[in-house]
């Protein structure tokens, strides 16, 4: 089983060799802009560390891998624009609206949706695009319930906005693998607890959601508690899962 | 073969009884207010058409149909705001940011997106997805050099932005009628005709593109070579065609 450093590598070599619809033209550039970004590309390194844990090889599940962090890297894009989060900046650099436009930005958010679907489209049946169709829906309710209902909710925003999509990136893991739909539940009770952590590290690190609501001390526990749960989760499937569970204590770590 | 007006009859039905991922809650309502603003419903009606002209039946492509006219108002809903055409009116009512304000609106034009590809998704095989997937990316990158080229090739912007989600139409229509790859070119020439046809008697009911450029009068020519050359890839194709005949007539007519 490869470590998620090897992985990882596997990743940004197939996003960089991507070949986009070739009528995108100058949006292309947008949405290299966007992809090149980086980060620790943890949901397409989750859905290869799945499939060789559920028995299958990492280079099938590429196609998918990809299509979740472009449904991502979407969800950041239009995340970012002034009428929703408003953010000029994305890890270190002018996001999107700020470097190409506004206009740009929304169409190239668009385009990288509707490329996910192609990239999860290439396999011969349709589980891999359903389950990016569901969290996606899943993931734009979460947004949405987040701009709009601010005293609401938190872990029921999470879990659309979230935990939806890290489910997915399980999820088509195991498609990948070819697990039966009857097996994959106890898999993707881990994802949520991964889902969960990742929140809320996140909240921590940036000061909102959980954190600005109870403290930096209490966000820091839940946190603490969803990575036992997702380790125990792990320890329940009974299979060789040390890249996950290095997954889990990278994510339980970030800073 | 039932005629265009009873087939809307169909659409309008589908659409209004569509049941939505539940989770969009508060988003489903702006969802419904654009899909309600209804229009003609050309695509949709033209994807029934195309499947009983290849001896399907309208039923089994009305999941497709319905999936064509989502990703029709998605882009509707995104062209509308601000940053690109910054349209107050669709169909002599606010248009979905101005209502809903912006945030809602682009919200909601990516989760018709996404809902869009659950619905495309709901046959056994992936075709009708993927020739939506493709068309998408097609439409986005016409938008696209539209909003940042308007000195450029029309005809090349209108085959992107208007002919490639007619011509997935019309090819969702053949996957639900199970007609084979390699027999599909001739009814998607058709298909092109007839976008092109639609998009030159837009340009001069609106008065911008062909019709701002060379005036109405050689853009309504056009229109009607269009409409001929339609009409011939029909004959060509040797079936019982009279629903989509009255198809092109009727866009040709379009006041």
């Amino acid at each position: 089983m490869r470590r998620p450093d090897e992985l990882r590598g596997l990743v940004e070599e197939h996003l960089a060799r991507l070949a986009l619809a070739p009528e995108l033209g100058g949006l292309e550039d947008v949405m290299r802009y966007t992809l090149d970004a980086g980060g620790k590309r943890v949901r397409p390194v989750l859905c290869l560390a799945t499939t060789e844990a559920a028995g299958g090889t990492a280079e099938s599940a590429l196609p998918a891998a990809a299509a979740v962090e472009l449904v991502h890297t979407f969800s950041l894009v239009h995340d970012d624009l002034p009428a929703l989060d408003d953010d000029d900046e994305r890890r270190g650099r002018p996001s999107a609206h700020v470097r190409f436009g506004e206009a740009a930005a929304i169409l190239a958010g668009d385009a990288l949706l509707a490329e996910a679907f192609r990239l999860a489209l290439s396999y011969p049946t349709p589980d891999v695009a359903r389950e990016l169709a569901l969290a996606t829906a899943g993931m734009i309710a979460g947004q949405y319930l987040d701009v709009t209902d601010g005293a609401g909710d938190l872990a029921a925003v999470n879990l659309l906005k979230t935990g939806r999509l890290f489910e997915a990136a399980v999820g088509c893991g195991l498609w990948s693998a070819a697990v039966p739909e009857g097996e994959q539940e106890p898999w993707r009770a881990f994802a949520r607890e991964v889902g969960a952590l990742f929140q809320l590290v996140d909240d921590v690190l940036d000061g909102d959601g959980f954190a600005a609501r109870y403290g930096d001390v209490e966000a820091r526990r839940l946190a603490d508690e969803a990575a036992v749960r997702a380790r125990a989760r792990l320890r329940e499937l009974d299979v060789e899962a040390s890249a996950l569970l290095e997954i889990v204590d990278e994510v339980a770590a970030r800073v």
